[in-house]
């Protein structure tokens, strides 16, 4: 019998080139439990009832419509568009016929393209009125931070904005001399939210379980990929395609993948599987397939030669407001950077300028270097350890001394803490003006003095600064904890004293941030809690006394040894008029 | 020739239930730029390889290697391992020779199925202590809320706890009487990032194009829906686990869908498609299928007697921590939900309480109720329009006066905006005390007045809390704007009446919100642009006097008419005593 291809229980065969496969179920009023039937559809609705009727051995002149699910009878006009492959109907007696018995309908629900293309679209945001592009540029450092952990050598990542348009069409590129990715990899690295806790049940081949680094000061320890998706936000974030060019050490060829909106439009008006694509594994410094609008590609390919291993994600269909900042915010976003990373480009200690710069440079030096091309003007070449105006940069150094101390909360969790002490100087205060709070340069010139203390030094900026893996997460900032806070009952020194005080926090692993790397989920949450046990640390020794008490007389200390004058405020004044 | 099935252009065809198929190039080197042909693998390794012979017309004594795209050589103890249903496989004169030209694989990523189990779990964060749970139940709520926008009658939306564990393992359903979901409309619901703006592209069958609804006051149009993630986000967020039942009025079926973390394992296992499973349809009220440890089932499915149209989004694997919070802090977090859709349930206005109460309920009722099962305690039940601790209840019905205004944002970003006066009255400020924000009562006790000015009355909080379509976001606040912060001058009134102001804004669909939707991308950037105009609103009229003056007289004529009695303040204080 042509046409039925028989009883397939509960599934719908997918594919066969004669035409579509559905899945029917008889439930006339009179038939019982039966099981449904795959049939293929001919051509037009004429020919396909005529098969339903021998299939279901149905007499031709029984009364009977063929129904979608969604109740909606099929007829020799809608055949095409309510009939797909894989379709369950029903056989009823009256389309709106109660079913006599429950069915089971085979659905497809593959995530939708967007996943990808919008995944980063609706993650990184704006806060006080700081534009989040620095953001997604992060995730692409993050991924070469983790790709180069294990260099023998120098670890050296570049961004490249080639604006330059005529060697083509803008582009944003971050190329890595780190380990890179074998085709399988590579395929990984497009699966959205393959992480590296799940990769090794999902791939046979690829390189096997994940193993948590080792602890390490700061918790820098490189290891910033975690769900699968930061760069593919990241991507589409920028721009509407990608390029991924990358060669392991071990083998020869090199992998390129493209992933683009414009091709997963395509894939869709056609009907084709979204997620499928090509690797192309060439010769190295092979650039034949280059066309004319990518031509910059040209070098870039050719640059590969003697490259024992990288990575180049090239981004292009940059969004030109994204292009305008880049290129009218340099200096900004070079330093927000510098910022994000400060610790791993000057090492655990910090860029402290006071100490000779030879000497400075952690072991494994990470070189982080952005590359600006446009069109008639010089190449701009910054390198972000040069960089001197970062917040952490200023804080270090404009501190007279440090307090450090750390937290253990649960078994593993561990915060590495350090706060800074920047004192008033003779006529102001020494703490650095953050450009993201209203500088107190503008602030009220009232009579009323309450104000200005209140605002002065610090201001309204939480104290801390929360680092993750020794990476910023930068919309997580700490308040104060209970033995820091400004004391309730007059203390040892003028409460403006705790408006000079910087920290920041080093979690490690063991505390969540958010997919976008923006916030901490629970950092707060675990540090405030009564069992979270902190105690300071002196030249890497744990002290004995409590933390409160020490941290009362560092600030003691601090007052009496760097304020070089007691400012006068406000009700110190007044009381004093009193006396006389 | 068996096995070979001659060169397919680019494509290894799927499926073959005679074997695996694979692509293999045939690059030893003296050969030239020939495409790739496949073949069926038989049983073991020297099958396959003799039909490579005899495809590529090698002779039995050539020797070449057999290996995958990652440089792995094929053999037979490895060959099921490194060989798949699509596998890319060269043919090379030894491993490690170089390409002579350039190979395409096909590769399949489709997203891993975390993509859906994980999309809530590091989405929703904690901020000031709060637990983000509420904003996991919201999402279910704003589902809800647009699924009954259209409701002829009242729109019920109830969350029911199921935590008495004689009637079956713990649940957590959302139910509610709006229009449900066709069987497709459900098979979307699973779709990843398929939003209502999408929808019409990829499924044919779907009700058509999204329509934007006409402009209403406060964007209270139960537009709620935008990204295609929050349901799924919310679900796996709670639980593991998630059943939907729904009915549209227009058919009389009743379809059932599970998502489950189990289920993907399992699928993932078997190596079957991870994103395919069974829509059950039925009949009303039929709950044959219900095992015993789901027994309350039978009483819900019970309940679809009668209805025309329903949805229920039935969570099960709740998270025993989750489960702990909603059990312990029952009345924390309905108050928290009360505030996030305050103008819902109490229409524009709000929760006036001076109004009359049956004239204060919107023309539409929408009523949100939660019910608490649990072993051995009465049911409790509450609806949130009883609330009446809620931030926003607490504002309105703290203010003397309040003062509207409108920004206009490029050509359709409409933000209302609405500003409180609370009082001082004779030794107090009416500011309402937020539980999130250390509450005045526990200032500093110092002599030193200084601090208790600046954060008397509001505090640290910024002034407003902002609405998109009507929903609180709940992390995104603003401090204020130019024309209604405290002035760089003296202004006409003493500073402490800045801090008596609360605010809210109601932003339109033009402004965007994170896919958690916790906090805009984008208001407060967009509202500080010099373009937004801002106008006075005076009984719906537009103002033409400036805000900033209009702002300043308002305030002064709070300060004169409401403030009972003038604060004493240092300054003030000491230049009286001199006076003497
Ligand atoms: N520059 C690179 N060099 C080598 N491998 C890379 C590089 N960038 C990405 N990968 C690989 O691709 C994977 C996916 O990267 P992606 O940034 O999308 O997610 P992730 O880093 O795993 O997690 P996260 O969401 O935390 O960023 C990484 O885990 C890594 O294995
Ligand atoms: N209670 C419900 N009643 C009817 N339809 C619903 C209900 N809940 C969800 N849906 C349908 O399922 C779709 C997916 O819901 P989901 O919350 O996952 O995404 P969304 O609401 O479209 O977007 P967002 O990410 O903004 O929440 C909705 O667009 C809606 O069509
Ligand atoms: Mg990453
Ligand atoms: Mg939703």
């Amino acid at each position: 019998m042509e046409g039925a291809s028989g009883s397939v229980a509960g599934t719908a065969k997918n594919g066969g080139a004669a035409g579509l496969t559905v899945a029917l179920f008889d439930r006339r009023l009179e038939r019982g439990l039966s099981e449904e039937q795959c049939l293929r559809v001919r051509g037009e609705y004429g020919s396909f009832r005529a098969d339903i009727c021998s299939a279901f051995g149905i007499s031709s002149n029984e009364t009977f419509v063929v129904c979608t699910t969604d109740r909606k009878e099929v007829t020799d006009a809608n055949l095409s568009v309510l009939v797909q492959n894989g379709t369950t109907l029903y056989i009823l007696t009256s389309a709106d016929q109660l079913l006599s018995s429950a069915t089971k309908e085979k659905i497809d629900f593959i995530p939708h393209y967007d996943t990808l293309v919008k995944s980063g679209m609706y993650e990184y945001y704006a806060s006080e009125g700081q534009n989040p592009l620095p953001f997604a540029l992060a995730e692409l450092i993050d991924n070469s931070l983790s790709a180069t952990a294990n260099n023998p050598g120098m670890r050296n990542i570049q961004i490249r904005l080639l604006f330059d348009e005529t060697h083509g069409k803008p582009a944003v590129a971050v190329i890595d001399n780190g380990k890179g990715m074998s085709p399988t990899q590579l395929k990984n690295w497009a699966i959205y939210r393959l992480s590296k806790f799940t990769r090794h049940v999902d791939a046979l081949r690829d390189e096997g379980g994940y193993v948590r680094p080792p602890p390490v000061p700061r918790s820098l320890n490189s290891d910033i990929s975690y769900f699968g998706v930061g760069g593919k936000q990241a991507v589409f974030f920028v721009g509407q395609s990608v390029r991924i060019i990358t060669k392991t050490s071990n083998v020869q060829d090199v992998h390129e993948f493209i992933l683009s909106k414009e091709d997963f439009e395509k894939k869709e008006k056609n009907r084709e599987s979204i997620y499928s694509g090509f690797i192309r594994n060439r010769k190295q410094t092979d650039s034949s397939h280059i066309l004319d609008d990518e031509r910059y590609l040209h070098n870039l390919i050719f640059e590969e030669k003697g490259k024992s291993s990288f990575t180049a994600v090239i981004i292009t269909g940059v969004q030109p407001v994204h292009m305008q900042y880049l290129k009218n915010f340099f200096h900004l976003w070079t330093k927000q950077l510098a910022h994000i990373y400060h610790y791993y480009i000057h090492g655990p200690k910090g860029n402290d300028l006071t100490v000779t710069k030879g000497n400075a440079r952690p072991a494994n030096k990470i070189d982080v270097e952005i590359f600006m091309y446009e069109k008639g003007k010089t190449l701009k070449i910054v390198n972000l350890r040069e960089i001197m105006e970062d917040m952490q940069t200023l804080y270090i150094n404009s501190a007279a001394e440090s307090f450090e101390f750390k937290a253990l909360v649960g078994g593993d969790g561990v915060v590495e803490g350090v706060m800074r002490y920047h004192p008033f100087l003779y006529d102001s205060e020494t703490y650095p003006e953050d450009p993201y709070f209203s500088p107190s340069g503008e602030d009220f010139d009232l009579d009323d003095d309450c104000f200005i203390v209140e605002r002065g030094a610090r201001g309204k900026r939480p104290v801390f600064e929360c680092f993750w893996n020794g990476r910023l997460i930068p919309y997580t900032t700490i308040e104060d904890f209970d033995w820091c806070a400004l004391p309730k009952k007059r203390g040892l020194v003028p409460v403006e004293c705790y408006n000079r005080i910087s920290g920041v926090l080093f979690a490690n692993d063991k505390f969540e941030v958010s997919t976008n790397k923006l916030t901490f989920l629970d950092l707060s949450l675990k540090l405030k809690d009564k069992n979270t046990l902190f105690t300071r640390i002196i030249k890497g020794q744990e002290q004995r006394m409590k933390i409160d008490k020490e941290f009362a007389s560092w600030v003691k200390d601090c007052h009496t040894k760097y304020d070089k004058q007691i400012k006068y405020i406000g009700f110190v004044d007044s009381i004093s008029r009193t006396d006389i």
